[in-house]
Parts: structure tokens; sequence; C-alpha cells
């Protein structure tokens, strides 16, 4: 499965880059295919692999901040092998070009 | 934590109501507390137990609908104890009133 | 169509229960379908109907928090009449029953 | 604002590359910075510029499928100008190298 998530801490001061941060750093640590941009992280695996990943920068985040907002949105297909997320996307570039 | 998750079919034919109803069951059966409306079923547990209970309801949907579409929208309060879900609204409505 | 939005403010403090009441009241006397509950207001109407409501709310949030996080699921079917927030749920609760 | 937006179309096939596409060319063509990853498409500009291209986007996907699932996060900052999402991402590498 492909999954984007966020994390957002709340009560924490207005920006929050610090704490996104030390989340970024567990997921690229993680060896999943990964990637960040300026909304979400997206992540791809198995949903024991990918959840793990998402409740380890959770925990982190919460030592700095108490609570927090996360957003997730999974495309799941099973069945399905891996490398989905680096097809989708060649595969719609492929069309608009 | 508070989560609200939404599980969407997709290629499984344009009305999902009966896939949903399969879903619905497994989380109320849960025992965690539960509540579901137009958008999203909501759930309060522990990581462990929310997760396994989507984990669950994905499982049974995903039998008839290989690829699906999940959101999840989670409230995290570390330190803080049960029974947010109700008292949440509940707060909400004192300060309307 | 049948919105669920939440607006989160960040920065604020910890509890942002006044900032989310003053935009349930700008819902609530909207004259559109409503529900609030623990994480998101559902709402139902045309586009421009459901996004002016949605953006009100916003610029009010925006006054005491300047920097805010929204998250909006819509569940568009063109095409269908209005309703259909009430009958979703009546139309599962009865496959459950 | 930033906004990341995805939509999906409900009962028209598993694989919904070419409505996505449509969808996606309107983006492309609206003059507003944007990126599109394996889980959404993000857009900066002004409330009425998002939401009018997300409308837009939305009209074109329901000509081939009737019923589409829409999710939106938005990261709203006002008083802040222009150039935050190529900014936030910048941030966050130079936290992290």
């Amino acid at each position: 499965m492909i999954v984007a998530f966020s994390i957002t801490p709340i009560g924490a001061g207005v920006s929050v880059v610090e704490e996104v941060a030390d989340a970024v750093r567990i997921v690229r640590e993680s060896g999943l295919p990964n990637e960040t941009n300026a909304m979400f992280t997206n992540l791809e695996g198995e949903w024991d692999e990918v959840m793990g990943v998402i409740k380890a920068c959770l925990d982190k985040v919460s030592e700095a901040a108490p609570r927090c907002s996360v957003v997730i949105k999974i495309d799941s297909w099973s069945g399905r092998g891996k490398g989905r997320m680096a097809e989708k996307v060649a595969a719609l570039e492929r069309r608009l070009s």
C-alpha cells in the first residue's frame, strides 16, 4: 500500500518545522520508499511496516507536543506488488506527455 | 486517541453501502466507543486497538474490492484518559448553548 | 454534495474549543443541513454553498489563529438530489439491523 | 495558502489514471505553483484561486464518473506572502542536512 501522512503538533507554537524534521528523519531511516513534499510524507510498504513508522513518528513528535493531529490517506491494492509509488507518478506523466 | 476513518472501495460499483456495512459491523463488535455518521466512523482507544479495528475493516472490504482508498484523521493527546470522544462534543455544546 | 470538514488552529494553545465553537455557530446559522461530531462537521449543499460556509469559518478562526490546518472530505454525486446526508446513514442502519 | 487535494472517481473502474490526468492538465494550465506526487496534487494560491481549480477538476472528472470522493488538506497562514510551498520543503531539508 501507499500512504500519505502528516503530523501537526497543536499548541506547540506556530512553526512546527523542528518537530516535523524529527519525524522525517525516522521515515528516512526506515528503509521504506518515501518522499516528503510541502503537505505530506508518502511511504510505501505493508500495513505493519508503514503503521509502525507513523506510530514512531507520532511518539517522537508527542514528546514535544502532547496533542497532535494526524492525517493519513491510504491507497491500498491487495495483491499488487511493490514499486507502485514510483510507477503511479510515471504512468501519470506518460499519459500527460 | 480519537480516530475518524472511512474506507472507499474503488472499482466496485457506485453504491458501496454493503461493503461499508460489513466494516461497521466489525467496529460495533470491537467494544470500543464508536459512532458512524454520513462521512466517517469515529472510534476511541489506544493506537493498537483502533488500528487493529481499521485493519480488520480494510481486510473485509478488500475481499469485495481489492483496491480501497482509506482516510484516517487522528486526534492524539498523550497522557489524556478515556471518554474524550463524548466529552469533546459535550464541551462544544456547552459553549454553544 | 456532502462535506466533512475540520479547522485546527495551530499555535493558539492546546485547547481550541472556543475557536471551534465560533465556526460551528456560523455553520448552524447557514441554513444548510449540518451535524457536528467529535472529529468533523458534516454539511450538505451545492459547491458554492458549502465552500462559502467553510471559508467564513476559516476567516473567523483565522482572526484568533493566523495559521490553521483545514481538512475537507467531499462525497460528490452529480445529478443526485438533496437529503443524501440523512439518507446515507439511514440506508446503512437498515442494512445493519 | 497551500492545498493538497485528490479526486477519486467511484464506480468508474479500478484504474483511474485517465481521469486523474484530465484533472492534472487543468492544474498545470492554471498558472498556480503546483506539484503532483503519488497521492496528492499540491497547489498554492488564494482561496478563490485554488478552490476554482479544484472545482474545475471535479467537474471534469464528474463527466466520466458522476460519483467522486475528494480529499483536501489546507495549510492556511493569513498574512503570509507567496512562495511558501517551495520554502516549506527547503526549510525542512536545511534542518535535515
